[in-house]
Order: structure tokens, then C-alpha cells, then sequence
């Protein structure tokens, strides 16, 4: 197909297409006059997966460069491939202190030995969860920790079902686009149908027809 | 005890207590003197929930006071209450366009009452996830949306762990700012908990000792 073809078919301009050949980030198309290039599905692939880095997971290009290295690097297993893409979309937690970090990196450490998670310690995840935990501490909501493990629970029901929707797949861009769009999208709609279901379980526990205030149940 | 013991205990310097107390968010200590005010645990209670409201919630003044007038209410019930507060911390998902964002309420809607739900329609989560979905929809990953009912599932899970954690209660102002404390960290705690375990389930699926790409799994 003509570069305007391949443009319309993935909403990308013209322009920007070229400066992502200029940028080494799509492979040029191949020439069939002095002043025409043809493109084809793999470059159709390979721009929604640009697209998919930098709108929905953020990444800029020399991120997104080093991405579409690590896909295209024979040696590299398709776990590690998704994780180069996935770990640059992590958000960080800063403004614990070092104390409090410390030790919320240890109860981390503790949670992945007790879940027997494939996970390093240093995984950017693991050291967001830690930031958040420290957080918690610090302003005085440190026995939130205990609800750790039924979390941990619920994100393993959802990462299953997460990693079976990226696993159809028809080839390893596919994958990976698949993974940056659930990852960041499906944070979002977790969290809001969590925040519904809050609204649903609240409505059930603390409301009543007539809007008066009952007595909550004590819990000690 | 002085507004000195109230700063050292909440964290909080006396000069933002005093604007506090100026702008209504905070009553006034009791004169004790012409020139000392004396201040007791509900005035503790009181900036503890500002405080999380402001630096977890992200609320404006304006917003805070809305909050504590909803506190201050007895006519409230503890829902409406709760209501009040966590869905001003609602992020918003703006961009989409208006039918993919039609089709994406009635989805919404849908998933609502097949759950049974007691949400509004207008509940802002519900809006989020609406956009979310309208989102998907419009970068081709419409199919995302199979996921729903798996993913509420599991929100279900964590949304009664969530609000028997809130319902550990001494005080309605306990009760709201474990909640927005709750919802905004436990989102954070979350998100880390789901991208960890994608990991695990990740190497488990696609990764293998010496770094070769093995055949996924092939669904159709």
C-alpha cells in the first residue's frame, strides 16, 4: 500500500510516519519508483504499536526505540520483551522517607517470597507497591497493609485473565501492543468498577430509605 | 491542649491550623484566655481528615468544606457521606469521541444491572469507566471489554475487603478518611499488586531458562 493508504488505516498522518522512518522507529518502505515506497502489514503492525507506547503507555522515543529493539531481537524471550515495554509504563510514588521505604521494601519482599511470585525486588512494581505501603505509614494508615494479601488475591484473579486476553495473539507485536493497552486501560477500568462496587457495597452496609444515620457495626 | 501539642501531633505547622480556623474548615479552639485557645481530640480528628483529604484526595478548600458540611449533617446517612467524599477524587478519562461514548454508557449501564449494582448511571466511576471503554473501542481494542464481568469479580472482592477495613470505625470522620485514604492508596497499592503479578504470570507463560522465544499458546 501507498504511505496515505497506511496512514488512513491507522490514523496516522503522513507527516509523522516519515519522522518515524527519519527516527529509525519504522522500517522505510520499500521503493518502487525514484519518488514511491510501499508499505505493508508488518509496517501497519509496527505503527499501532508505536502509537500504542506513546499515547496510552506515555513512553517517549528513545523509549519506545529501545522497545521495538527488544521485540525485534531474536534472543530476547517474549516475557522479557514485555516487560521492557511494560516497566516503562510504571508510575513512581515519591516523598517516603528512607526509614519507612526500607521497611515497606522488606513487607514487599516478604509478600513476593509468601505469594511465590516470579517477581525481582527491583521490579519497578514491586518498588511502587513499597512507595505506596511507605505512604501509608507515614500518614498513619500503616494497618492497611493487612488487607495486602486479599488484594494480592484479586490481582492474580485479574492478571490471569489479563495474560489469557494477550496471549491470542498473532504475533509478538500484537502481544506487546496488547499488554501496554490492558496494562494502562485496564487500571483504569479496575479502578472504576472497584470505586462503583465501593459504591454498591457502601449503599448495602451504611444506607438507608430515609437518609438517617444507623449505628455501623463495631468491630472492637 | 495548646495549638502547639495539636501541630507537634498532626504534623501540621500552627500557621496553616490558624488558616484552617479562619477559612471554617477547622472551629476554633476554646479561649481560655484572651489570647490562648485550647483544642481537644475531636479538633485532632477533624485536621487529621482535612489533612488526608488535601495531600491523599487532592481536594480543593472549597471541595474539603463541602466534605465536612456533608459530615457535620446528621441528616446524611454514612453513604451519602462517603459518597460525598471519594467521588470528588475521581480521576477523569476526557478525549473520546461522542458515539464511541454513547455506545460505552449503555455498555456500562448494561454491566450495572447484571451486577445488580446500586449505582447511579451518572456516578462518576461509572463516567470514568464509560471512558475507559470508549477508549478501547476507538485504538481497536474493543475487545478489551470481554474482560468486564472477570474484572468486576474482582473488584467486588476487594470493594467488601475495602469497606469492612472503613467500617473499623470510632467516629464518622475516622470513617471518611479511611475511606479516601483507602481508595486513593489502595489504588496505588493495586495497580503495583496487578503489574507483579503479571510478571509471575508472565514468566510462568512466556518465559523460559535461556531466553528463547517459545510458541504462545494459540487460541482460534
Amino acid at each position: 500500500m501507498r504511505i496515505g493508504e497506511l496512514s488512513r488505516r491507522t490514523g496516522v498522518p503522513v507527516p509523522t510516519i516519515k519522522y518515524y522512518v527519519r527516527e529509525g522507529l519504522l522500517p522505510a518502505g520499500r521503493l518502487t519508483s525514484p519518488n514511491q515506497a510501499s508499505y505493508d502489514d508488518a509496517h501497519e503492525r509496527r505503527l499501532r504499536l508505536i502509537r500504542a507506547l506513546l499515547d496510552v503507555g506515555g513512553l517517549k522515543v528513545a523509549a519506545i526505540a529501545e522497545v521495538l529493539a527488544a521485540v525485534d531481537d531474536p534472543g530476547r524471550s517474549v516475557h522479557k520483551v514485555l516487560g521492557e515495554a511494560t516497566d516503562r509504563t510504571v508510575p513512581r510514588y515519591p516523598g517516603a522517607q528512607d526509614d519507612e521505604l526500607e521497611a515497606a521494601r522488606e513487607e514487599v519482599a516478604e509478600l513476593i517470597g509468601r505469594r511465590g511470585w516470579r517477581v525481582d525486588h527491583n521490579n519497578p512494581a514491586a518498588e511502587a507497591l513499597a512507595g505506596a505501603l511507605a505512604t501509608l505509614e507515614r500518614i498513619g494508615h500503616g494497618e492497611f497493609a493487612e488487607l495486602l494479601d486479599d488484594y494480592a488475591d484479586a490481582a492474580e484473579r485479574v492478571a490471569r485473565v489479563d495474560i489469557a486476553y494477550v496471549g491470542r495473539w498473532a504475533g509478538l507485536e500484537d502481544v506487546v501492543e496488547r499488554a501496554v493497552v490492558g496494562t494502562m486501560l485496564g487500571e483504569a477500568v479496575f479502578t472504576s468498577l472497584r470505586r462503583m462496587a465501593h459504591v454498591d457495597v457502601s449503599a448495602r452496609a451504611f444506607g438507608n430509605e430515609d437518609g438517617e444515620r444507623t449505628d455501623p457495626p463495631a468491630d472492637e
